[in-house]
Parts: structure tokens; sequence; C-alpha cells
């Protein structure tokens, strides 16, 4: 099983002039066209006009911008007619250090695959660090030269479906996350309708060339995807994954202001089987077991320049029971949205850390140093309104999740983040029983078991206490997700609009805050504050009623 | 080591005609009279009259009084000239089935001994089931048999400075908080200083006859105070205690109503050196290790039917490092008040559970069978009003904390639950800086560390991040709480009256609720809501300031 190698696996992406590795982030509302007219009227709007030309500005050729690429010299770059000194923001950027490569060169190619930055709110901030115009003639090259660039993302699935299962937050790189009706339908989360939350491209594999390799850092053994398969004990776990930013479109509020991320709803969360080998056997196999304080993975979607996904998890966490290497999904084969060959699953802990893709493991005294573990995913203090205001490696990064609750039905077909006020016309047997069904999902993080679930319509003065449907899980081993619903006589409900709130609360009496104005944190990550509808029963049925 | 014992040693109470094991809480306010000039105005004033004869009742003698001691016969009782029939009640009393030992009899004995009933909330409830008086002559009778009852108290230590250091709840038993001044004033708390949460009398421990019983409840093995301290390594651990009831006065809201217990303010918390061996290594020497799914503990306080104070834990949590069967605190034997000889400390878990007097163990499929595990100690759900609406057994025992904060100082040497707005002149540093220190301590439940503590002055909009004052403990084992203090330059108070809150996050993101709202609960256990104090700078200072 033991094979000591020399030189590492790598999965090579095919030449592209342009690439960058994407951030978890930016600010709210980027979406892929294709999608638009379906579910995004507003966000995808971009009427904001950049890069033309301004006469008063002066001129500097491409050789002149492609000469600023240092921190002595500045960053530059240029887009369409305009040409940006960016230094000034390069701290800020949400995507890290990501950014530099874009400097000297023009935008567009970059713009091309990840247009996730094709949005009012990018160019706004871009157009502020505008310094002068190109010389005529150098845009259309500019743009000649990008029509070469190879998408990295030539090998993203085909999406069946999508638009009918998930609320898509962006394309390149894929980001959607599961409809709150969707969601509440099963236990268990179908594969095709469980949340994607890629950080870059989905990476091409040769099953026949994969390996995973696991070391220390200075050597390493390999395994192949038959030898992890045959050579250990498979382990299977029901776990929910919840992305650390679930939620966060809810955490803008007037008093705080706004919160930079993808702004998802209640749906970036899923519950799957999870089937695979146990990474303690694995680490152990090898003598590597408690051989440093972290366990770091690192991802095939990486960069030209080997920028890879990466994130690590204490070892404490990495001997437990159930951290897995996983290769099945509710008993498939793990589809390449979801990590195929390969992805590690640490459930209890939010996903950053369940690497997609994995084919590195290596156990050290140190985190891991990727973008996503050292500087994203983590919850800055209220007062940091900008994250370079922090000194990221006071802050911890984050792991277990918190408790949380949502509601998911009824809910509208359209994006929960527009709906203001909701009508619902009750049907089937609520028609029948004259009650209104609230149903939703909540977790526990770390594996605390969720205790109960509470419903208001009085803004917390009372709570009627919602039904479960839980999974029998040891103690503190409780990944699963728990589901809930309650059923409200009609003639309880107000005629005017109003609202319900739910929270969970988990066995060790962790429970959710009333409202974000104590969690708020710029990069709107962890929110699991009471979630809130609005609700209207349609005039027709109420009127039915009370007759 | 091992030695199979038939007779198991039992602390022997001094004989009494009537005891009680007395419940972890009633409603608010009892206190001794010793204290009430200090501390407590008002909550010690029993205005309300009862027991006096009422000539439209009927009359009822002692004999008539004594047939009535079942669930078919009813259950009567008498207490001065009245006679009660307390049957309805019997399901609501916060002390669980221990008012059955008073059916039949006359009140006077109990409530000599368990002063904590004397107030008016209790006389209320009483006469609420009053029927019928007794016979002239026989009040005088009763009242002339309690003075043979003997002081089930008696080995009650001095308490000395009680009333400097503490807020006294209530003197048998013996229930007082750390002021706050007092608990920030040292990261250690000393051992007189430290809160003291006592459910019945302090036994008599002869620590020459003392044995602790280790078994799974069919057989058992003993150890001797001396056995247990030669014969296993030893182990300290710095950790937090902190009562499941902590800051239950703040739980007290107008839209939901008032909770049942010890009206504790925000000192039933202590911080301290715990020495003595791990809990785990005897288990182990025993053969007992994973032998079941839960450990129990019982104490040495036992009402005169052995009734006894026990708890138990999870098997998982008595496998973990620090779990202690300790001897010591802060370095020094343990006194009286706090276990001495042997106390369980159960780290990140609520003290509850941290089992005084231990002198048995006992490992078993079965949670501890005690009240305070199985009815007391549980986070009902908020809809549940009066505790015998609920099926204590469809709730869990609370274990782990949740995480809590609280302000310190600047505090009133008055008991917290009173100041409505405390009136400050700043002293010291505070006046050369123009500064207002604020202080308070965290601590996160289950070992995870206080990550950071906010204050804000504007209800929750912005925040100011305190300074933590922390030990550095391993990852998942923060046991000790962290202290912390910030300081707000006078310039920026307002004249008027203001309100500062504070809140803490642990590292897995675990928050304080904005309000009760969410987690009321009528025990009103585990509030961790954010805490809230009203100021007003002296009026001569602020002009001095401004001058």
């Amino acid at each position: 099983m033991r094979s000591r190698i020399t030189t590492i696996f790598r999965q090579k992406p095919k030449a592209s002039l342009f690439t960058i590795g994407l951030t978890s982030s930016l600010a709210a509302g980027y979406l892929f066209n294709k999608y638009r007219p379906v579910v995004y009227a507003d966000t995808t709007k971009t009427s904001f006009v950049i890069g033309e030309r301004k006469p008063s500005l002066p001129t500097y050729s491409m050789t002149e911008v492609a000469k600023h690429t240092t921190k002595e010299n500045g960053y530059w770059l240029a887009y369409k007619d305009g040409v940006y000194d960016i230094s000034a923001f390069v701290e800020n950027h949400p995507g890290g250090k990501q950014i530099l490569k874009t400097a000297g060169k023009a935008l567009e190619a970059c713009w091309k695959i990840f247009t996730i930055h094709q949005i009012d709110h990018v160019y706004e901030i871009l157009e502020e660090y505008r310094i002068g115009n190109l010389p005529p003639g150098e845009r259309e090259a500019n743009a000649k030269a990008q029509e070469d660039v190879v998408d990295l993302f030539q090998y993203d699935p085909e999406r069946i479906n999508a638009t009918e299962n998930f609320f898509i937050r962006s394309e390149k790189p894929f980001n959607a996350e599961t409809k709150p009706t969707v969601l509440v339908s099963s236990f268990l989360t179908p594969i095709e309708k469980f949340y994607v939350r890629n950080h870059m491209h989905v990476p091409f594999v040769n099953i026949n060339e994969f390996k995973l390799e696991i070391g220390d850092g200075t050597s390493a053994y390999t395994l192949s995807y038959d030898d992890l398969k045959d050579k250990y004990q498979s382990h299977t776990v029901t776990s929910a994954l919840q992305c650390a930013g679930n939620r966060r479109a809810a955490m803008n509020n007037d008093a705080q202001g706004s919160v930079q991320g993808t702004p998802w709803y209640v749906g970036a969360i899923g519950n799957a089987r999870w089937t695979g080998v146990k990474l303690r056997d694995v680490l152990e196999s090898f003598g590597l077991l408690n051989e440093g304080r972290h366990v770091q993975f690192v991802g095939l979607d990486c960069d030209t320049s080997q920028r890879c996904y990466g994130a690590s998890i204490p070892m404490e966490k990495a001997l437990s029971d159930d951290v897995l290497i996983a290769y099945e999904m509710n008993d498939e084969t793990l589809t390449s949205d979801h990590g195929y060959p390969l992805r590690i699953v640490v459930p209890g802990t939010v996903g950053a850390r369940s690497v997609k893709w994995v084919n590195r493991i290596i156990v050290s005294n140190e985190e891991s140093d990727s973008h996503w573990q050292k500087a994203d995913y983590k919850v800055l203090p209220p007062s940091i309104k900008q994250p370079q205001q922090v000194d990221y490696d006071r802050v911890p990064a984050i792991q277990e999740s918190n408790v949380q609750s949502a509601i998911c039905y009824p809910a509208s077909t359209e994006d929960g983040n527009k709906v203001k006020i909701l009508s619902v016309k009750p049907t089937g047997e609520d028609t029948k029983n004259q009650t209104l069904s609230i149903k939703g999902y909540a977790v526990g993080g770390g594996g605390r078991q969720v205790q109960n679930v509470q419903i208001s319509l009085d803004h917390g003065k009372t709570w009627l206490q919602a039904d479960l449907e839980q999974l029998a899980q040891p103690y503190m081993r409780a990944w699963a997700w728990t589901l809930w619903s309650t059923h409200i006589p009609l003639k309880d409900l107000p005629s005017e609009p109003f609202d319900i709130v739910c929270r969970a609360m988990d066995i060790h009496s962790n429970s959710q805050p009333d409202s974000p104005l104590g969690i708020w944190n710029v990069r709107g990550v962890m929110n699991n504050s009471w979630h809130k509808i609005t609700l209207k029963i349609d005039a027709s049925f109420s009127k039915k009623v009370t007759n």
C-alpha cells in the first residue's frame, strides 16, 4: 500500500492565456446571462458604463501599462479604452491577491472567464481607479487577443434542469443553491438537486492516471482510486453540508450595511449519504496519525500557476470517526460537480473544508496556506467594514457550523431574497384541514443534534413547537440535518401580511440570535439569525375560511 | 487497588424528625434574615398572611389530615391553623415529589429547615389550596413538636465575610453568587469568593471512614481518599464552572412572563484550578471504560430517606482528558462548601453535573435517575408555562454550557437584579485617562474558546471589540473563562442614561441571542442573551469632563 514517490501527479489544465483562481465571493448579484430572464431580473443589469474614452485624461499605451506590475511601480491594467491604477484596491479585493495577475494586462481576458465580475457593483469600483485612456486601436487589439483565450471551464458538466432546482448565483464558477421547496421535499437531497459551490472550474480527471498523495510536506505516498476503495474499509455517514455563507443575503441590514459575497438565500445546504474511507484509517496506514496539528487538503481545481483550492482541519477533528475521503454520494459515484473522483467530507464543519477533487493530503503543524483558509471564510469582527482593515492571522478559520434553521415552505419559485411578501393560497391537505403547513430544515454544528425548532407568529413572544424528522445518531455525531413541519389552523392567521420566524436550539442550548446585529460581519458568513418570511394568505381563500 | 465490597459506606445523617431533599429552585427572592438589611430590602418581605383561622371553613383534625397521604385520598397538610389539600399542586412543585413527604403532616417542621419557602410567592400558592381549619390547640401542638427537629444543616460551615463577596440567594440550602466586581478582580476566583450552589445541606464527612465506590450498579469497588490520591496520576485543569441557572433573573420579561428558580444575576460562575485524578483513569483501572453509555455520580448530600443529589454525564464525555475526580481547588484541599473530600469536575458542562461530596460512581446504560437529571436542569420548550405540562423524558438533560458573557464592572454593590440605572463616578485610572472602563467575563461551552467579545452602546448597531485575557488552551479544551475589558473615552458617552450590552462569540461562531425571547423557558436555565446594563455618568463628573 505504501509507495514513496518523487514526482507528484497533478492534473495539467489545457493551455490558456489568462486564468485567475476565483475566490469565494464578490458583491451580490452576478449571474450568467442564460438564467437572467427566469430568476434574476434585477441583479444582472449592468447599466453602469465603464472603459469608454475620457478625453480629459492622459493617454497610456499597453506598453506603459505592462510596466506597472509591482508594488513599487503600482498595479495598472486596461479595460476597453480605459487605463486603471488599482494599487489602492489590491488589498481590498475579495478574491485576495489573485487580482495581481491582471496587472499590466487587459482585463477582458479575465472577465471573459470569470463572468462573476460583470456586474454594476464591480464596474463602479473599477471606474473609481480610472487614470487614463489607451491610444486608438489598442482596445480593438485587446479584444481580438481575448478570442484566443481557452475557456478554463470547458470541463464543467452540463447541468440538466438547473434552473428548475436551483437559484444560480454565478455560472463561472458555478454557484447554485437549491430552491427552498426542493430542499424540504426529501430527507436526502438528490444529487442533481444538491447545492453546488465551486471556487474555480471543474477539473478534468483521467481516472487511470489519478493518484491521491498523502504526506507530511516533505515526502509522500500515493494511492490510486482503486487502491483507496480496495484497501480500506468503507464507511458511510449521512451528513448535511452547508456553505459558511448560507443565508448571507439576510445579513444585510439598514443599520449595519451590506456584506460582501455570493448572496445566498437559504439553499446553500443539502443532506446526503456519503460513502468513502475514514481519513483516520488512511493517515494511520501511513503512520501519519497525530504527526501534525492540522490536516491539509488540496484540490485539483487549480489555476495555471498551480494555485489550487485548499483547506485544512485540526488533527483532533481528523481523528474522529466520521471524516471521510468520499467516493460516493447517495450511493452513486460522485459527480464532477461534487468532486469526482474523491472529495473530503468533514461532517459538522462548514462546506469549505470538505475539499472537492482532492488529490493531496498533507499532515502539518500549519494550517493550509490557501486564501480560503487564511483570509476567506473567517468571521471578521463587526467593526471591520473592509476586509483589508484586519490582520487575518488574528482571526481563526471557521471550522464547525453553528446551529441553523430556515423556513422553506411555503416559498416562492422566485429568488427568496427578492420576495418581500409571499402571497399564499393553501392547497391539497392544507385546504382540506384548514391549516397552513410550515416546513423547513435545521442543523446543529459539530455533531450537536437539534433539540427543538420553534415557530413564532408574533416576533418571538409565543412559540409553536415544530414536529421533527431526524435520524437516530450517536451523541455528538448528529451530522444529518433535521426536517421540521408544523400546521397552523387558518383561522388563527391574520388576513393582513404577517411574519413567521423560526429558530432551532441544539442539545447544548446553543440557539440562534434574534437578528444579524450581533453577528454581522463584512464577509457575511455564519449568519444564523432567526429566519423570517412575510406571508399574506390569498384573499379569496381567507374568505372561504371565514364563510 | 481492587476490592470487592458487599456493604457500601454511606454517610449517616444525624436523626431528624423531618427532612426534605430540596430542589434546585423555587420562585424568586428567598433569603435568610441575617442578610436582609444589607442586600435584599424588597424580596424577603412576607406580607402575605397564611394559615390564620377562617371561620367559614370546616374543621379537620391532624388525625384526619394524616389519612391523606396517597393519590387516591389526596395529599393534605396543615400549616398554622390552616388545612390544605395540595393534590393538584404536587405535579407542579419545582422540587418534584419531595413535596409528598409533607403529606399528612404539619408543614412547620419542613419550612423551619427549608427556609427557602418562606416568601410571599410560596405563601400565595399554598393559600390557594386551603380547605379548612385545625381544631383549637392543634396549631400549638404542631409548633411545639417542631422544636425537636434537628437542623440538617448543622454541618454547614461558617461562611466568613459572605455578604462582602456574595449576594446570598438562600441560606438553607446555601446558595450564594459572587458579586460582579469580585468576579473580575482575578483570573482565578479565590475559593472563599467562588459561588456556592448547594442543593441540600453540607454533609458531615469522617475522612478516615470515607470510601469512594466505583461500580456498574450490580457490584462495586472502593477507594479510600488516600488510595485515590496515591494510586493515580494527578491532573490539573483550569476550568470555569457555571450554574445552568446563571443569569436566570434576566430571563423574566413582560412579553413572556416570569421564570421559576433562584434569581441569579451574573455571579453563579467562577474560574478555578482543579486538581484530582482523571475519571477516565479510575474507570479504566476497574475495567469500566466504555462499559455503559453514562457515568452517574452520587453525592453524600442525602435526605433521611437516602435520596441523594446525583447527576450523570455521557460516557463520551467521561472518556475525555479533563473530567476529574478532584480533591483540590486552587491548589488547596477542597472546602466543605465545594465538595470535600471529593467532587467531580466536568469542564465545559453546567455545574449541576460536577457533583460535590461524590461517594459513588456508577457506569450504566441509563442516566442518573435523580430529580436533577431527569426533571430539573432541562430546557423546556417556551410554550410550557408550568413544568407539569411536559413529559420530561422527551427533553434531554442539559450537559454542555452555551457561550456566555456578562458585564461585571462597573457594577453596584447592591443586587444587580434590582439596579435599574447605575450611577457611575469614574475613579483612579479612569479619571486620569478620561475613560470609562468596562470589564466582564465570557466563556464558551464544551471547550470552545471565546473568539471575541463585543460591546455596544447603541443596542447592537455598532460594536467595540474588547481586549481579552485568556489562557492558551488546546483546541476544543478551552475550559477556563475569558476576562475582557475595554475603555471608552468619557467624551463619547451621553450625559443621559445609556445602555451597554456585551456579547461573546466562540470559535465555532456560536453567539448569544439578542434577547431572551427565543430561549425563554419556565425554569429559566441557560440564559445567554446579551447582557445589558444601564449607566448614568455622575453629573458632577460629566461637567468636569466638558469643562
